[in-house]
């Protein structure tokens, strides 16, 4: 299934107790229309508050049901928060995670007083970002490195090595974005590569200082991590 | 003071016992600026769930802070789903509702599957709009008419005659935009004229329905009422 959700609302993606996520209410939309109990598992776990353009999820089960009446049936059943798009029968050893073979995730900054239209999906900065100086931090991360330093605790994974395939920072629309692209990422890798991209570009980072943090595996020479809002899983690769 | 808002969590913009207005959400953060109770006058009643781009509203005071430091505190204390986009000092005769000349409104529609990203600002739509048919159904409407049948039985005005100056139904972005501006609104009028747009593109209602609720004021030869979340104050004009 490929699904899109505007995460304000939720938890993140993966059921946990006490809280809604994304997991959870997709399947329980899919319980009230296949009247059973069936997993779903997606392609990532996103954090609480982030939103995904393009998320893929798999399930497993025997029913067969024209694809049009299953997206209307478990579309009228979920909110409107979240939708699925698309549904297609896969090979059995297809799994969303395992099978990705890269993501793109974005980042948007806009300026000014608070837009109540663009700070549901977006960071709010007082001061302009450098694109130029910024451009140069993100080409210092194109390349195959540690990113163990660019992640935080929670990490849930031994290799922490990852091949960034493309990662820049543009004008787009009513937003500043940033764009990375890779085989795969670390906990909160995002979220503190554009902390970091920001100390860089209000000059309290060196252009440079993901080498150190490559080098060193050293979380403190890294940017603070930005708030989930502006996060979305853009595109995943197959 | 110029203001902007997300409506979706508000129960419209005046005041009401057991519910949350953005009239009472901007007065309490002028109650921590100011330090006092002071009643905020708007521009027009925006429904519950509506939103606006632009809207209006006075104040009396005899407080005297700078321009910056007033924007900048309020927003500091209003939930983001609400700005103050700018502020200046008027003459004691202006009022924010009964100086303004006229409005300006948009209503979004979208097609295809929920999307979690538009939904919030747009109906969604199975069928898609005949934009010639519709528009003809627009130009009837650019006049001066009794609006009467096409209001709610809400309104609190007398005189029911109001003038359309521009009407027209078009593509813009990811939305069909509905584009009307009058010299005032009755209540629930936008919504009962786009419904009514939505019953003549689909065949429900004849071209000319206008000319028949004008001269009959029967609110039952008009459309449905929409939903509120498409509808936005785009523009006021003093």
């Amino acid at each position: 299934m490929k699904i899109a959700y505007d995460g304000t609302a939720y938890h993140g993606w993966q059921v946990q107790p006490n809280a809604i996520t994304i997991q959870e209410t997709l399947q329980e939309g899919i319980k009230k229309i296949l009247q059973k109990d069936i997993g779903v598992t997606g392609c990532s776990r996103t954090d609480a508050g982030v939103h995904a353009k393009e998320f893929y999820c798999h399930l497993d089960c025997d029913d067969n049901i024209p694809k049009e009446a299953f997206l209307r049936g478990l579309n009228s059943v979920l909110p409107n928060d979240i939708s699925v798009m698309d549904a297609k029968v896969v090979p059995s050893d297809f799994h969303a995670r395992y099978s990705a073979k890269g993501k793109n995730y974005i980042y948007n900054f806009y300026y000014g007083v608070t837009n109540p239209f663009l700070d549901r999906y977006a960071l709010r900065l007082d001061r302009e970002i450098d694109l130029d100086v910024t451009n140069e931090f993100c080409k210092s991360l194109i390349g195959k490195y540690d990113f163990y330093g660019f992640s935080s605790s929670g990490r849930s994974v031994e290799d922490t090595v990852r091949t960034v395939t493309d990662c820049k920072i543009y004008l787009k629309d009513d937003f500043v974005r940033f764009d990375i692209s890779a085989n795969g990422f670390l906990y909160n890798m995002v979220r503190i590569i554009v902390g970091t991209a920001l100390g860089v570009s209000y000059g309290r980072l060196e252009t440079d200082v993901a080498k150190k943090v490559f080098e060193t595996k050293d979380r403190s020479l890294a940017g603070q991590t930005v708030p989930p809002n502006g996060l979305f899983l853009n595109k995943v690769f197959y």
